[in-house]
Formats: C-alpha cells, structure tokens, sequence
C-alpha cells in the first residue's frame, strides 16, 4: 500500500538525469573528452574564492555550537538582512528582512508558495518552454495545471492564449526569466502587459492573481539583457530564489521566499506560505550556509565564462542553420530540431555522443536544450558534430 | 486567497518557541543567568571538533566545484555507504547504500516517508506522548491523525488500547524512541509485542502496516539502557534519522530515510517516498554535510555531560517528591504538573523565570517537558525554584 502518484514521481525519473546518465556510462567506454554532455545544468564556473574562505573564516571567529544551531525557521534575521540590502540596492525594491524566508534551496521554496497559495481546486498556470519539474510541484500540492505556449518564436509570453486560460480557480502564473530552457529573458514590455493583464482578471475575478516568480538565474545576464525584477513591475509577485547558479552552490540548498509588503494580503501569504513549508518539515536553511550568505549575499558570478561559452555556440550554431530565440540569460540554448522531430535528432546526437535534451518534458517538442555551462573545448570540439548533424538532417 | 490550514499552521506557532521567545525577552530584563530556560531541545554540547576539522580538510582535499555540486537525489553514494557500515558494524542490520536517501534532517524525511505511504483515507497512529509536529506532518499529507496512549506511568505503548484503534485504513504507527518529550526508551520486550500485534494486524487486514521509526536521539541513551533497533525486530520498519542531536548539528540539515530490503515491498516504498520528496521540492541534502558526513558517520556525542545533567536533575526533582517516568534517553525529563495542572504550573513557573513546557501539546496534559540540554550551572541554580514551586503547590 502505498500512494500511486508518488510511485510514479518516484519511478519516472526526470529524462535529464536520465539522459546524463547514459553519457556517464558512455564517458567510461570511449573517454570523458569524446562525450559532449549539454544535458545538465551544473554550473561550470566554482563558486567565488571568498564563499570557502568565508567558511573558514566562520569556523575560526565563531563559536563551533552557534554555528550549528537551528535558526528561526524564517531564518538567520543577519543574513535575511544582508539579503533585503542587496536586492534594495540593485532594485530599490524596499524590501524588508520579514518579509523573507530561508530555505532549501528554490524547489522547497517554489512548493511552499504554491501549497501557501493553493485552495481547493485551484489552478496554476505555466508557461511553456517550462522547467519539468514544476509539474509534480503544481501537482503535489493538489493544484492543477494549465500550459500556455509557446510563443513562438520569440519564446516570450502568449497573452491571448493566456487571458483564455485564466479562470476564477486561477491562484497564480509561475514565471522563470531568465528562462530554463529557453535561455529567453521576458522584456519589461512583456512583463508589463502580462501585470496589466493579470490586474484586469483579478479585479474581474475579485481576488489576486499572484505571479510567483522563479528566480535562480536573475543574475545570469549577457550582452547587456536586464533582468527585470518582477515585483517592481507587479506586486502581487511572490519571489522564489536560489543560490544554486548565482553562487555556484547547486548542491548546499540555500534560497529564499520573498513576499513583498505591497502584495494584497501580504502578511496572510507569508504566514500561509511559512505553514505550508512547516507541514513539509522545513525547520531552518542549513545553518553554515546562512552565516555564509549575511557575507556573501553581494557577490556574483563569473559571467565571462558562461558569455564565452554563450557567444561560441550561438553565433557558430546560428551560422551552420540552426534556429533558436536569441538567448541572453541562464546558460541554455534552445534550438529547433533540424527535420523537425526533436526526439529523432537527440538520438541521431546521442549516436555521435552529443547529448542534448529533447524539448517535449519541457513543454515544447521539436526543440531541443543545449546547457552551455561546459568546457569551452568541449564546445569547440562538438561544433563539427552539430555540423554534421544539420547537413545530414535526413 | 491562501490555504486556510496552511495559514493555521504559519499562524499558531509552536508552544515551545513561543515560551523560548518570551525567556529570551525575559533575558534581556532580568539577565541571562536568572532565566532558567528548560524549553528548547537545542545541544548545548558543541559537534565534535572532528566534524569543524573535517570541514577545513574537505576545502583543502577536493575541489571547489565538486564540493558543492548537486548530488543525486538520493545523495552521494560515499556518504549512504558510510552510514550504512555504520549501522551494520552496530547492529548486524544488512543495511545498504541503495536502502538509503538522504535528506534535509529528519523532519522532510519524515514528511517524505508518509507521503509515500499515505493513499485516499489512510490514517497515522501517534502514541502520546509525541512531538508536537507530528500532527502537521500527518496533516500536511492528507491523512488523519489517530491518538492512542499515554501509557501510565511507564510512558511504554497501551497496546490493548493501539489494538482498537487499528483499522483498515491505518497505514503506520508513528514510533519515536528514545522518546520526546518523555525521555523514555521503548523496551525491546515492548517493541516485541508491537511487531507482534502488527504482523497479526496487518494478516488480518491484508496489507502490511509499518511503524515508521523517528530516531534522532537513538545515540542518546544511559545508564547502560539500549535503543533497540527496530528494523531488527520488526521489519516494515522505515526509519528517519537526523544528525541534529547525535552530531549536534541541528541547523545544517542532514539526515536520511531508511527502507529495509527485508520490508514489504520495499523497492516500490523506496520510490514512493523518493516520489513524494521530490514533489515537495527535495533535490539533494547539503553536498558539503553528505561529505562530511561520508567521513564522520562512525562519531558519537559527549553523552556524559547529558548524563551528568540527566542525574542531577533527576535525582534532585525526585527527592523533592516530583514524579515521572525514568528518564533513559534523549535529553528530556517529563514531570508530573504538582497540583495536576500543568498550564498553571508552567504559569507559576514562570513567573520564576523558571521556563517548563506543559505536555498539552505533545498529547499530554498533566506533564511538563524539561530539557536538560543546558549548562550544569543552570541545573544547579534552578533546583531552589523547582523545590519551592512543588512546597507551594497552591
């Protein structure tokens, strides 16, 4: 006995992983530098030198028992603090350490908005090219979701189709931009339209219609793209983020909630949204790693190296023939499939041991997800395949 | 628009921090030294110092990227083989790596493994007295929450009293020895005749019913008393461990899932609970802490300063004429309220600065928690207030 659904969320396994997995395996048979791996995005680029010798620092100029204790559960008040000042310096955005929360990571955080949000019945509504696992999220906490999209082929927001799919059940749009998978970053315009659209319908369905936004990759801009901070456009934006990419730290789980105090019941949600996550058995962010971030919440990636890699692909794919929305964050490429069968050409890629993730998962087939966080030689060395790959598109 | 249960759980804090809270206030008044605060079950013995150096050695031995990557979901294999020869090494217990999951402590492990076993109706039997966040865990994941116990004055399981309250529809019994907030350690003799009424149970209603086993404080036990291992004795047994009390490391968030191969269907229990995980936003626990822990799963607490702090405590309040059962484990006292009344009682106490948390909460009325996980000192210091308090009963 046992529940079904989280068999099956247990069992299908996400097909990135699944996908890397063979690469592992191949990467023993014929050697790590002929496997061109573009499925996983693990930041490339170690975290800034000052992060670890943070860590030391602490070890040495903190007493061993504070630095392990548990925190409030909304987190280190110093490091929630060192949060609002960088967010309030960069965006204005008055932004007030209670109005944040601690966690995990962003997927604990993302699951807390949405099981703070979600009433009986409710939708939520994604936007397609999505990150595959906001499904189950959705899903998880008893909502339903909608797909709209995409918008092709600019891979910005579809706002007919959207203004169709919003229903008086309809709690929230989750949005990611910088945009996993699509590498696209939403316009101010875009966003603009999308918080008068949402204002309408909320007044027309007489409750909030809350854009909760995905953050990871805010600071993964490139060519001077601006990613526009969602709540300044629209304040009924629940915030969720991750130190993941900014900071390189994929695996040590610290990102926070931000509820802003301009958002319509803006103390209820968050006490909603800290209730969700104690019923899920939050207690605290990993300790060290909020004493590590009331120190480093001010810095930032190496984006050079990821721009490299950006400008290397893009303009060699877009040369050969490929097509793709011009990608000015994150660290993906979103190509359409040559020949127009996405599953078709992974696998056609995969026989040459280049490994690219079809965009079905995501919402979006006949496109394909390039992860540029790589070796730069690993893109040089895979752009002959990519070559042949279009010209023999059969 | 929020969830209204969601709301209830961010809105009605626990008891206990709300007493904390108010000896913290208190503190800032009167001074530190004259609030004698026996609330939170925070170590007060620092993790060994192995655990700090252990860290400073990863930074320098393995490099950056790796340190902080995501693991699988499941968690880095170095680390479940560690713990798992750990446990084999103390309890012949046939555990391996694949039978574990990581997890951000034990409380998401928990929430996970009743995730996975919870279907439509299914009900969780709590034996009282329980840690108070049982009831959100259950809750939180759509089952229904049955009470049974306590068991007086021994704080053993009422087993005529379980048996009735086993139906079709219960899908596990809730076991948390040694106990919080009572101190106790289930007999072996005990866990015998649980297993046994089980087994019967689960033949008489075909399908198994698991005891899911909360053993944060299995290191924590004296006087020559043992935590039985549970698995040992009963096999649909699904464990949940932390690293909080045994490692003292509370804030940093490790701890993991344990599901026997010897259990019934043990393979599809692991990918439901892996399911349910990964739909409340579970990704991977703290890379840097897994590592750790790969070096670090063989070390144990300073039990004997608990144990010093156990005996004073006991043997003082037990003179003084206050009753409760013997406390073995974790690092808890339960005392009987004198006069019956452990609201007033707490009241009257704290009016002392004297900081006790009254059983209501953890399904027992009638009894205070005192956590001896304090300094010596304040044991000390307190014992003229407990004498007085229990002389005036009023």
């Amino acid at each position: 006995m046992y529940d079904q659904k989280a068999y099956e969320w247990g069992m299908n396994k996400c097909i990135i992983r699944e996908i890397a997995e063979y690469g592992n395996a191949q990467k023993a048979i014929v050697g790590e530098e002929n496997v061109y791996d573009f499925t996983i995005g693990n930041p490339s680029m170690p975290t800034p030198a000052e992060v670890d010798q943070t860590i030391r620092d602490i070890l040495s100029d903190t007493p061993s028992l504070a630095i392990h204790s548990y925190t409030s559960a909304a987190g280190d008040y110093s490091a929630r603090k060192a949060i609002a000042e960088d967010l309030n310096h960069r965006f204005s955005a008055g932004v007030r350490p209670e109005d944040l929360m601690l966690t995990c990571g962003a997927a604990p955080a993302l699951t807390a908005i949405l099981g703070g949000l979600a009433v009986e019945n409710s939708e939520v509504i994604l936007i397609a090219p999505f990150f595959t696992e906001y499904v189950p999220y959705v899903e998880g906490v008893g909502a339903r979701v909608k797909i709209v999209g995409p918008d092709l082929p600019d891979f910005q927001i579809p706002m007919a189709q959207l203004e169709e799919a919003i229903t008086e059940r309809t709690v929230a749009v989750l949005v990611n931009s910088p945009n996993n998978p699509s590498g696209v970053v939403y316009t101010k315009e875009t966003l603009e339209k999308l918080a008068a659209l949402l204002t309408e319908k909320g007044k027309q369905f007489g409750h909030p219609i809350y854009i909760v936004a995905d953050e990871p990759y805010r600071e993964l801009v490139y060519g001077g793209a601006e990613a526009t901070f969602i709540p300044n456009v629209y304040p009924n934006t629940i915030v969720c983020y991750s130190y993941s990419k900014s900071l390189s730290l994929p695996g040590e789980r610290l990102g926070y909630v931000y509820v802003p105090s301009q958002a319509a019941d803006s103390r209820e949600i968050y006490a909603a949204i800290s209730g969700a996550a104690r019923a899920k058995g939050h207690i605290c962010a990993p300790s060290l790693w909020q004493r590590v971030i009331s120190r480093c919440a001010h810095l930032r990636p190496d984006l050079e190296s990821y721009d490299k890699n950006r400008s290397l692909l893009y303009e060699s794919l877009k040369a050969m023939g490929y097509e793709m929305p011009k990608p000015e964050g994150a660290f993906y490429l979103f190509i359409k499939a040559p020949g127009g069968d996405a599953l078709a050409f992974a696998q056609r890629a995969m026989e040459e041991n280049l490994l690219l993730v079809p965009g079905d998962d995501f919402g979006c087939p006949g496109y394909l997800r390039v992860c540029y966080c790589v070796k730069y030689e690993t893109i040089e060395r895979s752009l002959p395949i990519f070559k042949q790959l279009i010209e023999n598109r059969a």
